[in-house]
């Protein structure tokens, strides 16, 4: 039998090890921070600021609390219909609730990944649940995990 | 001292350890297909086909050989425009050599995250270096590594 000293391993317990590793990887630790604009911003305007700021995803912000996410795609969507977007406000074309995907602070970089893989988004905001003034749940913007922060983590195990 | 047996080990030789298992991930065994259009496709078509297919780049080839990129941001750039995109070919938009970041099939996927992070793209093209029938050095198209294909990487690390 082969003695169990060392660093040896065999591959499947190598990758049940990486597993178990980057469950452990909180997203807050590699969050990145959002590019966040107002409701009447105006499409025009949240464009320039996509390629100023060079991000995918746009988060929306009313009042303090996450209200809306729009997307590269949503953008080619409303050029290509010749709307008028210098008047037209990001209101009028963001993702809303309940459709946001989103995670709280103590989910796992793995917890991320199979979110953004599942329902096919670019990013995801970190939020936490909170109460406006009428007592309406709320989600108060913490951060951002994209496709890109998680590609990122990946460079960073690497140069360990 | 601590005795060199079983599967302890301190934070830091485990992410030594994950870094030379991404290290030995290489990107044939987790490439996806690219989407990829002629040089005299439309602007409109290509715009219609990265919809349908749900890719963030899309290859453009010429004589079989890879000839262009283009990303989400030359469409918005080019729609805002309000250039006649229907009738005007990828080929006036696309990013073209030198200026094509690719990787070759002996790579990593910690290569290509290195890469995608330090050019700032999407995707890579996975290529191998040929000739033309004039000798001079041309890409084929294996396949495609992209910000997605690593964050399913991760997702199937942690699922094991």
């Amino acid at each position: 039998a082969r003695p169990k000293v060392g660093y040896y391993y065999s591959g499947k317990s190598l990758i049940s090890i990486m597993g178990s590793f980057i469950k452990n990887i909180n997203i807050m630790d590699v969050k990145s921070v959002p590019v966040v604009v107002s409701e009447d911003t105006t499409i025009y305007d949240a464009i320039v600021t996509m390629f100023l700021e060079d991000t995918g995803n746009i988060y929306v912000q009313s009042k303090g609390f996450l209200s809306g996410i729009i997307s590269r795609k949503d953008f080619i969507k409303i050029t290509l219909g010749n709307q008028d977007i210098k008047s037209m406000p990001v209101a009028m074309i963001m993702t809303r609730m309940p459709n946001i995907i989103y995670c709280e602070a103590d989910e796992s970089i793995y917890d991320a990944a199979v979110k953004i893989i599942e329902h096919q988004v670019d990013s995801l905001p970190i939020v936490e649940k909170t109460q406006d003034e009428k007592g309406m749940e709320r989600l108060k913007i913490l951060g951002k995990i994209s496709k890109t922060t998680i590609t990122s983590a990946m460079v960073n195990i690497g140069n360990e």
